[in-house]
């Protein structure tokens, strides 16, 4: 890993209706000269300026689409824009999204992609956008993790939270409970470790990560009279995949396992379900949790909150998920590229 | 409530071969005098005077079964036992318990009930069983609460793990996590929030308890799109609620539903199931947490761990559990009977 490398970071705006655009202009203002990362907002300058005005902060952006011309930029204290698409200001009225706002809200992503897999930039970053309204016009995706799987051509993708002191993967995320044991198959199991295990020490930099397995039951079903799934699935799959290299540990009862991975004990922990892994995330690190796609051609980390339309316009909006998001990002391209 | 109350708890053994008799032995040379409460152990002399030898402790104890005696002996730092049954020196081996001392383990548990239900002592407060010992030689029990239940011919009880700034109850248990959905009714539901604010009222003195109910589905099942639990069951149900005083909020997404208790929105959390409950509890409170018994006619506190087999003999077993248990039950007994 170079220390000397600064990996340029592609940070989307998300919804300019939301708190995207004010978090990326404190984050900017605490941190445009950071040694450690380049910032290329994608998003609409109209947005970040009236941010910018709003929070007073000295910042100044300009569009471009060129490499020559960021570096350029980046020498005069500029901070570099990628302006798919251009909004009016009645698309940029807080907490009211038009069809415009919510399509240069996608435009965006598909732009910082774009950039990514043509090695313009060596991460991305993602602010949030508000599924809800996308859909009303016509993002036929859950969310971003299956939007940015579907742009690059990836097969299985995970979802990690990571925070200073816990990582989790999961190996279900949006559906509902009844539905969790049914999908917990051996081939989910051992994606789901793969892609966290080679990430570990890929992204993150770990030669030999300890990765710990969560018990989809209470107490891992003792001895099966609660629940057979770990018996049945979880532990012929686990003795399966002992031999691939770093080591891999359980299933162990989830009640204590969060506090031992949280210890120090393990690198990762692999849920079974949403909740699972969400709730000692949360707990542990609420304002530092930062969303990672793992198994994705590039490098994308995410804010871990949503567009907050209730405080939009307000400069209450916290800036620590993106901060944090953006750090991991560029440690991430360090480790990876660097 | 009185300050000048001092309830009388009977400290129930657990399994003699495992930490039961150590940690009690640790409790009691720091806190004999404690000015709080009156400790009764309900236990086997040997391995008491057995585990004092160990820890190098001068505490003195002595049998007698009648509240004037144990009234004397407070007077002269003599620590009052109740041993229902008789052990010998094979019977206490660390780590191999014996029929007889797995009987002994439970007739310290029906001794004690006896002793709260005649108003001999305030609360009661248990050290671990080892539940498959049990079960080996007849125990038809899944666990100390059900046993509690029976002898004490209570209804629907509600296992609740309280720590220092998280308290929270379970809408279900020990069963298969597959099992949980198809558990949750407006039956279920009802009981545990009603039995939890009474506790909360009587047990824990807050005059209008402020309680929040867990989602079962991610997100809260994002309007039927993971799940319909929350709109078919738990919303009406919670609706029919919001009369019986104090406030009953949710049904709140879990991931974040526990942070804001632990920030000291909500004076308890009622969870759907063991792990979204006892995730954040230990990961919050791993060694103060206490497992409080709701809904039966007597007070009953416990430690929130095992019989910790292999290092039983080692002087090694904490007992920061056994002492907030002692203490909360302490508070409790002031609360409701003070």
């Amino acid at each position: 890993m170079s220390y000397l490398f600064r990996p340029r970071i592609a940070i989307t705006m998300g919804d300019p209706c939301g708190v995207g655009p004010e978090i990326i202009v404190k984050l900017l203002a605490a941190k445009a000269c950071a040694a450690d990362y380049r910032p290329v907002v994608v998003g609409d300058l109209g947005a970040l300026g009236r941010a910018a005005s709003l929070l007073g902060a000295a910042l100044r952006f300009e569009e471009s689409q060129s490499v020559t011309e960021w570096e350029r930029l980046e020498r005069e204290d500029v901070v570099p824009v990628t302006a798919p698409m251009a909004l009016s200001p009645e698309d940029l009225v807080h907490g009211a999204p038009t069809e415009a706002s919510c399509l240069c809200a996608i435009r965006c992503i598909e732009a910082a992609v774009s950039m990514a897999l043509e090695g313009k930039v060596d991460a991305i970053c993602t602010c949030p956008i508000h599924k809800a309204n996308l859909h009303r016009h016509g993002f036929a995706f859950p969310g971003h993790t299956e939007f940015l799987r579907d742009l690059t051509g990836a097969g299985r993708v995970v979802m990690m939270l990571a925070g200073p002191r816990l990582r989790v993967s999961l190996a279900t995320i949006h559906v509902a409970l009844s539905q969790v044991p049914g999908l917990i198959t051996p081939e989910c199991l051992t994606e789901t470790i793969r892609i966290t295990g080679e990430s570990l020490v890929r992204d993150f930099g770990l030669a030999a990560p300890r990765i710990a397995v969560a018990a989809l039951n209470p107490h891992a079903g003792e001895d099966g009279r609660f629940g057979s799934e770990e018996r049945d699935i979880i532990e012929p799959t686990l003795e399966g995949l002992r031999g691939i290299g770093g080591s891999i540990h359980g299933p162990f009862s989830a009640d204590t396992l969060f506090w031992r991975a949280f210890q120090g004990e393990f690198d990762a922990v692999v849920a079974m379900y949403h909740d699972q892994g969400l709730i000692p995330i949360k707990l542990a690190h609420f304002h530092e949790a930062v969303n990672v796609t793992l198994g994705l051609p590039i490098i994308r980390a995410s804010v871990d909150h949503g567009t907050a339309y209730e405080i939009a316009g307000t400069g209450k909006a916290h800036f620590g998920s993106l901060e944090a998001a953006v750090d991991l990002a560029a440690r991430m391209a360090r480790h990876r590229l660097g």
